[in-house]
């Protein structure tokens, strides 16, 4: 990770305004179909029966039609992890003190983290970017855009004002063409943020609709009781915001948080920009659905990692009729469960690129 | 791989008796449960809410357990891939002919088969075994141990001889604890068979026991009403091998196949030396049924790779309350899934190995 000075960029609201926004989305189109189906027809050739590697062969058709080129590669894979805090932690609905954020922006940064482990593991690199933790860090390799430290107390009123929201879109937009920039053929998404279980269930309760309790669960650890109560301080939060839920970036800044608003960013980016970019969790899945009901088409990028452990996401994936790749019962966040995801989208792309085909290998078609 | 005269041997069938396989199955004990212990406390003194890395942890814990080591790292894997003939062809139940077999042999050895790629995708090795194929192979790399040249018809008789099915049990003991004398910490288990759904199936309906019509799928990729003569056939075959069906043994050698034997001599032995063994789709899960039969305690050292598209795998994995790692809709076979969940094993053992400690990482905790 670099530390030049464009990291330390102050984001100003004014940069980026509704009216791009619509312009963004607007510029979406969808994937390449006819791609799509010069891949399938270069899998349906290889040494195997039509369709055997089920999702794997998906995959690399997707990713082809994402990127509408046949020798799509992923020789270099980037993990956008963002930072930031929640004032609705005041109300205890989580099991980590606020201090805790900060604390693991550190532990990203030294490389001890589940998604620095596991982004390793699959060859991709982590970068991390405060776009809102209640706290000054600097920190080596931090990738520093505070838009605000932390969000207002949901409970009480507006997470941040629309500006404020549009300015943390624009830092995913921005570190996403970043990272494209820099050469990544794959985006995965991840977040760090104690209390962001409580945001991300109001956005489903808001935009899905479903009612609150479906998708409220047990987020780091809480307890059933503990549960009841964020049930109610989520009841409370969309009462209380209640004018600004029927609409997707309203919703965003009214019961949103940071770090989800610059996930939403990082998606409509690698969306106008057809590269693919793998959706982690419960919190980015709710990013996901903030992006995908700004811009229907943005499905067509994204790769859904995991079935969280996190009651409701599987209301998320009913309700949108999406299906994901792992059920691993993951439930921290982070990137982790994009980082284990990108692998077997890297895995797909090398069935295409490595098999014989029948013809190579002499071998008989059925 | 080698070519050394060792991997020419003959395979005599009086070598390896049923009192040996007896004393083999008694000979095998539980996993570590202490161990299993100690390594989830210190996935629980690791930088993430308790559990939240799902069945990464289980794999990381259930992998010490197993071992009996805490500091087990996967440094080498090897994926034993067993081809072998079947004599039910003739009764016209696949869609591919016979000789796919042998000229998938080559495909593997020339590495451009889905395994190949897979296995090098995670960093595993590939050994591919000659137990039956139906013909003469010599190839550079081929491990030739074959039993006899593919099996009979079980729809008129048995499939082999007792004493041919203890023969390719043996092959599997061999060339798995060869694996493990040359570093191997993980067996992957594999098999290229024309026609083995259908032994399969037929191992499942009489060892599980359920219906035939339950188990019986559409393999690489027959049509509804060659299923339904599938089901036919299956049901003559046990119908042929009646007296045969109730004991492990015997109906492995009455309605089984020389690789299915052999896969379950590769369990049996990953066991007996205390080595994780992955099991691949439908085919290994056969095998593993017959193993676990014989010994029910190699249970504690199979991770079940994934779920199969083949009708039937889910069926297995309901009557004998286990859980595969993913669910991909492959039905490959050949060890495709094996070397996946090998992936997801290695990083279960990195999570615990490379991850921050909260004392470390200067975390607080919930």
């Amino acid at each position: 990770m670099s530390t030049t000075p464009d990291n330390q960029t102050e984001v100003k609201p004014a940069d980026f305004t509704a009216a791009d926004l619509s312009s963004l989305c607007q510029a979406i189109t969808p994937a390449d179909a006819a791609v799509l189906n010069r891949a399938q027809a270069r899998l349906d050739n290889l040494t195997k029966p039509q369709g055997s590697l089920g999702k794997l062969e998906m995959l690399a058709a997707r990713t082809c039609a994402i990127t509408g080129r046949l020798d799509c590669r992923l020789q270099r894979k980037i993990i956008l992890t963002f930072a930031a805090d929640h004032g609705v932690t005041e109300e205890g609905i989580s099991k980590f003190p606020p201090e805790v954020t900060i604390q693991m922006i550190h532990n990203f940064l030294g490389g001890g983290a589940g998604v620095n482990v596991l982004a390793r593991h699959v060859g991709a690199e982590v970068r991390v970017i405060d776009v809102g933790a209640a706290g000054e860090v600097a920190a080596d390799g931090l990738i520093s855009r505070k838009v605000r430290p932390g969000t207002a107390n949901i409970a009480k009123g507006p997470a941040m004002s629309q500006e404020e929201a549009l300015a943390a879109i624009k830092v995913g937009l921005d570190t996403a063409r970043e990272a494209i920039a820099d050469g990544a053929e794959i985006l995965g998404t991840g977040e760090m943020g104690i209390g962001n279980t409580t945001p991300s269930a109001a956005l489903f309760a808001a935009l899905l609709p479903v009612p609150v309790n479906l998708v409220t669960g047990l987020g780091t650890g809480i307890d059933q009781q503990a549960r009841q109560r964020k049930v109610e301080v989520i009841e409370q939060a969309l009462k209380v915001n209640h004018a600004q839920l029927t609409q997707p970036l309203p919703a965003l800044a009214a019961v949103g948080g940071l770090e989800i608003a610059a996930i939403c960013g990082v998606i409509l980016q690698a969306a106008k920009s057809r590269v693919p970019v793998v959706v982690d969790g419960f919190i980015s899945s709710a990013a996901a659905l903030v992006a995908m009901r700004l811009a229907p088409l943005v499905r067509d990028y994204c790769f859904f990692s995991h079935m969280s452990a996190e009651q409701g996401h599987k209301i998320f994936f009913q309700e949108m009729e999406l299906e994901p790749l792992l059920h691993l019962d993951l439930r921290l966040g982070e990137g982790t469960g994009a980082a284990l995801a990108m692998g077997l989208v890297d895995a797909g792309l090398k069935i295409m690129h490595e098999m014989a085909t029948f013809g190579e290998a002499g071998v008989s078609q059925g």
